[in-house]
């Protein structure tokens, strides 16, 4: 048995998760304490607090109350209009959890008629429960899975737009002072999902063994319903998220930037609150969901597995639990690593600001690289095995580390070839620019080739991880690698919410009538934030891909499948239709987003057309039509693709059977990753090369530039297209290949049972 | 035994490839009768043959000899070109054939020490040649393979350039008379290329039993040699002719078109003859050699897999011969129907001339529908036996003749699908024209939706016809779909070869000067030839699809392996850097048609820099220059893809062994062929879309044009970023599945012998 004592997880996994709830909190009150509204202390005392300060070389007639006022305001609009988009969504997403919850009971429960008598187990000696109730464990799980899913989606929208009006406040303070309010902001909503994600399903756990008792194969089989319902939230929210703001941003762009000459988040825009708006549903709620999905997921997975090998069969408690006391240490180094930003050392410039992030990644790497070896030694015996397909294999504790380990460092593999293909510091980016010169379409040119490049290196980072993780520990090695790369994931978070919510800040400055100076210091964070949104997307798709990966082993687990053969043609035509999966989504989502900003574009030049003093700043537009254009045309379009998702392991497993379904789902695996990793390079690239010129920080830069040169058009051209491809479709396969694999790991026990009608019949 | 016996087929096979043979020449008999020189006969007789031909209307200043000497110069020009781009290649693909031959021959020749001793045999009873020997044929076979490969690029390169100025000279006549003459060259490179595929194969069978006698495992193992040569000919052919002709096309667009509001092929542009020499090397040479190669490969799987069924182990000859059976009715079957567009029908005017080719299409399936029924019937024992991977498995003849079926009509649905998709008359590209409307950026997103979607069916058609002949004949059923998709190859051939002759007709008229009416006729010659060439290309990426299946059946067969199993690790992380690898080459081939370009761009403004007169027409551009800016960077281009392509099974075979390569092969095919189809159609449907609003055919289309407006600046941006797309990296992934199939299938017996080193010493 392992160091660490049943009483000791007992206690361990909730106080981690306790203790990352109260650092959440902890930070939300430090963020507070900037003032955007007079409170009765701070007009009293006149403390340091926001409200009140000014910046000492603010110019004149700027330096006043109406701006913070204006911030308030702003702030406002943009709280509101996120709050309510995602009512609406949940209206939505509330009737297919109600429907896909009666699905799920249903199809589960049928497996025995309905009966609700044992039967015997199947990998375990002994009775198990019968598949009625465990279909109601489902349902359960399912829904406690979408609800946390939600809320943590919610609250960090909720912190994030909380956040951006006091990161611009504290902007006239120095860089400094903003980066760390929209770190702060960040690190809030990244442990509060961690946490919670983390607490509750400990607390489910605990709950269903109350019923389930010794029957851990049905506990943990019951338990996948979390996963279901974590991830078919982030579908919506990832996919109605992604065609909101780019919708927003696309037709703002358009018309503003490219035909009004206005520039970005300029007041005078209809659609400049809608795109704002946007940022926080599409990116902070979207990504909040994404990644709180593929750890319900992975630990899910891990867990399943664990339950028909030995650490199941033993009864080995702490054993069992290692995926939660990994996430666990994952808290508590997190905590430690977001003190290195927030109180360790101090920005003092901006270009401190990447480097601090980058280095918040390595840290939270290395530190846990410890954190893991130091769990792994208390909490596994010496020696156990792990079921392999029908077999099992024989694992020493220092191998699942190395599983772990691989996955970890894969991680910061994958986020610095992400960084180096979509940072403009490096040669990549620059070279797309130079392509600007001959005008949009050698920059559309260049851009795809960069984005088809940059799948080379994290495939193979991929690929090594798979081979180590699969060679040590099967398909439980691969789960604890997909959990390794998503320890971090408090911090990632952090990092990833930084970026929007500065984003936002820089979009108050300027609405607000902000002084240049401000202006240019959001503009470092904004920058900094760019980067690190495309290495925390590269990580949420490596991720993804092992936990895809590990999910696909556990449903074919559990569906009692031995061979996955690709020469058996109905292995093949899955492998293939499942290849073409993420082609058709992509099709979707793009499309939406461009039929989307079409009806954006029309409204926005309508608005000009008709509102007059508009363009001269007199009048003011009426934004509250484009934020319900960009709702209602996203609560429609996230439709069809989601049905594309939720509809095909269901039609597959029940008419082609669980063999044709492991192809399809091993074809969108393998192909989906490719086009996930290029789409959102490519608009990473061509975000961060219009940046550049915009910029002009270099002799080479300012030879491409100024603003509104041929070159720059050109580029704003590019950023347009990568819009959709880095935010709506890039992003969304993610979840696309996640999900069909859960979905399938949730009704495998119907499929084996009832599936390949079509099959049967012909 | 079969109804036709072993002398039948011995005649009919060399007899139909003669026909095929005598009519192409008879066909450039025909289109030689049109003069471009003045020839003896013709200038006593003043007879009705091109030369002395004019117009009534053709309007007064124009009608001389000089427009006829005019489109004489530029078609040697032309010709000269494409010749000396050809020759440079040979050069260096001859090195290369030189190299890969003697590896081929060490490779092989090593399996077995260099021993002259028989060895057993592997599925037959008795003694089998020495690897050696296999060896050495198998190399000759090699050999033989790329010269027929070359020789046929090169032959259909010479009566293309040979028919165009006689296309353009035709149109005086009239619109139909223009087509029979383009339409005729088609021809001519679709007969000769299909006839002599056939014989060279033929003979060399014939020649190589000499040796083998009754050893007919080592006999077919040898002559898949064939397939690997003809189809590593086409690797170069189409990714050196579609960098060379996309950058002359997309340097001369961006400057002529853009910089300098000239039309296409105006002759001042100095890369208008690098653009004609282009369509000539990639469309024509290019496009003969991969399909060429395609059909050697199917050739060659299907008999490899037949010799070690009961064809091969009872020596049934004709069956054994049904391939090259299938073939040679084809040729007949494409004689008769080419005679529907040349002599039963004649067109009358320009929107006849779709229909026309579609027709061809629809003929040439149905009639190869019988014909396969009938030589089934003759040439197939009522029940035998196929190899299915370690078993024997029972087909009837009625069996096989679904399996060719199948493949027959779904490459008619994928050409269907593909001209929906391509062409402007339906509302795919009309939605994408309507998104120039807000500029070029929308334009790109919808484009690339629309290829993204245009997978779908093309992929559920190929899922159906593996599923089908799967199901009925294993491997040797997917090998006989593809040559059933192929097998009306004469004409598919002569309609894709009809497409850049036009084009390059277009081109001849507007630099000679000719007058406007001349133009529109070849325009719609042209705008016709650019939805069929869509057509073509959905048409070899679907039977691409089929061939690389069916010989990773057969390299599979051949390496011992029984299965391939997804779950394995080995198997998996071929799987996913499999599917990596179509990306990775794409990003080579399209970054290096974007530096050629750049420097095209580069070297035509430098021109109208520095040449007096050179806008005014009155000073002549350099050509020769640009022409050699193209020679030399797809010379040098084509070199990294084309060791991505023929390295990697050489080193994942050798270091990983033959379970990880299966697993490559299979992620290769399944992510390839979703992005060769997409990126053809995107290209395809831009260059439509563009097309439709220059034509401004209707309310619609007018309401977006004309020339020179926003929405028409717009879609010549999107047109310019799908020439690659759709011209150089989407059609070479056709070649990067297969060939890689085919050098795994050489190469088998090697890795199975010493393959996996890494794995054995780790």
């Amino acid at each position: 048995m392992a160091i660490l004592g049943e009483l000791g997880t007992e206690i361990l996994i909730p106080v981690c998760g306790v203790i990352g709830i109260v650092f959440a909190v902890a930070q939300w009150f430090i963020v507070s304490k900037v003032k955007v509204t007079p409170g009765a202390a701070s007009a009293a005392a006149g403390a340091k607090n926001g409200y009140g300060d000014y910046l000492i070389e603010e110019e004149e007639g700027l330096n006043d109350h109406n701006v913070v006022v204006k911030c308030a305001e702003i702030q406002t609009a943009i709280s509101e209009g996120a709050t309510s988009f995602l009512f609406t969504m949940y209206q939505y997403v509330g009737m297919f959890m109600v429907v896909f919850a009666a699905i799920i009971f249903l199809f589960l429960g049928s497996i025995e008629g309905f009966s609700t008598k044992g039967q015997p187990c199947t990998y375990s000696k002994g009775t198990c429960k019968p598949a009625l109730y465990t279909a109601l464990f489902s349902t359960a799980s399912f829904l406690l899975g979408a609800i946390t899913s939600l809320v943590s989606g919610f609250l960090g929208m909720k912190i994030a737009t909380y956040a951006n009006a006091r990161t611009t406040l504290e902007a006239r303070k120095g860089v400094g002072k903003a980066f760390i309010t929209a770190f702060r902001s960040g690190a809030v909503m990244g442990f509060l999902l961690s946490s919670s994600g983390l607490v509750v399903l400990y607390i489910t756990i605990n709950v269903f063994k109350m019923y389930y008792g010794d029957d851990w194969e049905g506990l943990f089989e019951s338990i996948t319903g979390y996963g279901l319902g974590g991830s078919s939230m982030a579908l919506f929210g990832r996919v109605g998220g992604g065609i909101y703001t780019k919708a927003a941003d696309v037709g703002a762009d358009l018309v503003g930037k490219v035909e009004r000459n206005i520039p970005e988040d300029d007041p005078r825009n209809p659609a400049v609150i809608a795109d704002n708006v946007g940022d926080n549903v599409g990116d902070i709620a979207g990504m909040g969901s994404d990644l709180f999905g593929s750890y319900a997921e992975s630990s899910c997975a891990a867990l399943v597995v664990a339950s028909i090998s030995s650490f199941g069969i033993n009864h080995d408690f702490t054993a069992m639990c290692y995926p939660l006391l990994v996430s666990s240490v994952g808290i508590i180094v997190c905590l430690l690593t977001t003190l290195f930003a927030t109180d360790f050392f101090e920005i003092k410039a901006a270009n401190e600001i990447e480097p601090a992030l980058k280095k918040q990644l390595i840290i939270s790497t290395a530190l846990m690289t410890v954190g893991v070896a130091v769990i792994s030694w208390l909490a596994l015996p010496a020696k156990f095995t792990i079921f392999n397909f029908g077999a099992q294999k024989e694992v020493s504790n220092w191998g699942l580390f190395f599983c772990v380990a691989v996955g970890l460092w894969a991680g910061l593999i994958i986020g610095f070839v992400t960084e180096y293909y979509t940072s403009n510091a490096y040669s990549p980016v620059q070279d797309v620019t130079d392509s600007c010169r001959t005008g949009a379409a050698t920059n559309v040119i260049f851009g795809l080739a960069l984005g088809y490049k940059s799948v080379i290196i994290p495939i193979f980072a991929i690929a090594v991880s798979i081979y180590v993780s699969f060679s040590i520990a099967a398909m439980y090695g691969i789960a604890m690698a997909a959990l390794g790369m998503l320890s971090t994931m408090a911090t990632g978070l952090a990092i990833d919410a930084y970026g929007p919510i500065s984003d936002n800040a820089g979009g108050i400055a300027e609405m607000a009538g902000m002084s240049h100076r401000i202006r240019e210091r959001t503009d470092a964070l904004d920058a900094a934030g760019n980067t690190t949104a495309a290495i925390g997307k590269g990580f949420a798709i490596g991720s993804a891909a092992l936990v895809s990966l590990a999910l696909f082993g556990a449903f074919v687990s559990r569906a009692g499948v031995k061979v996955v053969d690709v020469l058996s043609p109905k292995v093949f035509i899955g492998l293939i239709v499942g290849a073409m999966l993420p082609y058709w989504f992509s099709a979707m989502t793009m499309k939406s987003v461009g039929s989307a900003a079409l009806k954006m574009v029309e409204e926005v030049r309508r608005q000009f057309n008709t509102i007059p003093g508009l363009m001269e700043g007199t009048a003011k537009p009426d934004y509250a039509t484009c934020v319900k254009i960009s709702t209602d045309a996203s609560i429609k379009e996230m439709i069809p693709p989601g049905a594309l998702v939720m509809l095909t392991p269901l039609i597959v497993g029940t008419l082609f059977g669980v063999e044709t379904l492991s192809g399809v789902l091993a074809g969108a695996l393998v192909s989906g990753v490719q086009i996930a990793i290029s789409a959102s390079n490519t608009g990473g690239a061509w975000d961060n090369a219009k940046k550049y010129i915009e910029a002009g920080n270099s002799e080479h830069a300012r030879s491409l530039g100024p603003k509104g040169s041929d070159c720059h058009k050109a580029a704003v051209i590019g950023d347009t297209i990568g819009d959709p491809l880095k935010d709506t479709s890039g992003p969304s396969l993610n979840i696309l290949i996640k999900l069909m694999a859960v979905e399938s790991l949730v009704f495998a026990p119907f499929f084996a049972t009832y599936g390949g009608l079509l099959f049967k019949y012909i």
